[in-house]
């Protein structure tokens, strides 16, 4: 009896710490801040995003493959690693060989991987500038190809999309591109319907943005696709890419 | 007479040849395009810019430092790269060393100089992300301040604010920087006025911008401001960046 007098004695207190003992986490932004816990609602002090209760965080993770070549627009893939990267995507960067890719004729990168040692990926994303440096390149071609099989998705950005059009990979679609490459791509695939005035197209397996800056909105798209339109408009604002306007781009019908 | 004759006979002749000898230029991108003269008006195949005639271009080079840091955020540098390059800018990347640089703990970028070997700029950009990697280094602060002399411009993105503000370039100014992070500045440097909810603030000599995607029209300002804003509109058209809008952020009166 008195064992039990206790009991219920603790019982408020038990509950208030447990409620003390709450968990946090910041929405899966692919740093060092996914793993803290947090005992307090609030704002990560790393990374700036609002906390969430851990209990309803899914941190699927997807990853996705950037494949670089020397004179890779900068912000053709820069838009959509900052975009996955607060969306908890693992990114990481290939290049034909692991010497240094020099990107807008500026950026020196180190590539993570060459083709002869990159792992799969859920996505494969290539960007545009001087695209002809992957296009005419066979054995690009040939390892994008061969990728195929474990890849679950494409995301071009501006003339990234040539990339994948020699691969055959926007056969029968309807794409998009540079506005100043339309006419192009459509010579280069003449199989496929491409759009000029769109800020990207999804066919569901394979999403094609319009140039440089679009890709930021095609990333946004496939994020909110995946993870929920909030979450997208969420990394929008963090960004203060308040201009982000969902179902501003094009999603085929399947 | 008979030579008159000629002459008479040839002078139509002449002016067709002069006029097909009519030479044509890219606006300067920072890229080998810029050295290529066409005969004819167009686009060049290159970047895709509209050719302009070459004796109204003026292409007067703006160097352009970007630190780099470890944590740096991606898109606060990039779009401004984009930006500057296709204004013609000379950029250069410096790092603390010359030991490759881990941006949005993703890229791993290779700076041209370190603080050690670094030449002049016109202009001194830094960004945001884990700032304080650079803002509680005295080495980095004092190099900056050291620079003073030679520098006419700074431009920061988003919380690279700090770093300017920690070598007291802030003081007296009406700045911004990131969404999250306005009260913190405004503790950081109490003489300063740092506003809420604006794309940029010039104040002349330092522009400063709100967070990530904000650099892109920090950096559109500055071009319309050196070279006029039919140059800033046709870069931002270029990058379809569609949404640029002249005057939003905000001019200091001087």
């Amino acid at each position: 009896m008195k064992h039990l007098f206790i009991l219920l004695l603790c019982l408020p207190l038990w509950g208030l710490a447990q409620q003390q003992q709450a968990n946090y986490i910041c929405p899966p932004c692919g740093r060092a801040c996914d793993s803290i816990i947090h005992h307090a609602p609030g704002v990560c002090a790393h990374c700036g995003m609002a906390l969430m209760p851990k209990d309803t965080a899914k941190p699927v993770t997807y990853s996705i493959c950037f494949y670089l070549y020397d004179g890779t627009e900068v912000l053709d893939f820069a838009g959509p690693m900052e975009v996955f990267s607060y969306a908890g995507f693992k990114i990481f960067t290939v290049g034909k060989t692991k010497a240094p890719v020099t990107v807008q004729g500026i950026l020196k990168v180190i590539p993570d991987y060459s083709i002869a040692d990159a792992p799969p990926a859920n996505y494969f994303a290539i960007f545009g500038g001087d695209d002809g440096i992957a296009t005419n390149d066979p054995e690009v071609i040939s390892w994008i190809k061969k990728r195929d099989a474990t890849t679950e998705g494409y995301f071009s950005v501006c003339t990234g999309a040539f990339v994948l059009g020699k691969a055959g990979l926007l056969d029968g679609l309807t794409v998009t591109t540079f506005h100043n490459s339309i006419q192009n791509l459509q010579g280069a695939v003449p199989s496929a319907k491409v759009l000029n005035n769109v800020r990207y197209v999804d066919n569901g397996r394979v999403i094609t943005t319009a140039g440089i800056s679009a890709g930021i909105d095609g990333a946004l798209h496939l994020v909110a696709r995946l993870r929920g339109e909030e979450a997208a408009l969420r990394i929008a604002k963090h960004m203060e890419y308040d201009k982000y306007v969902p179902e501003q781009g094009m999603q085929v019908k399947r």
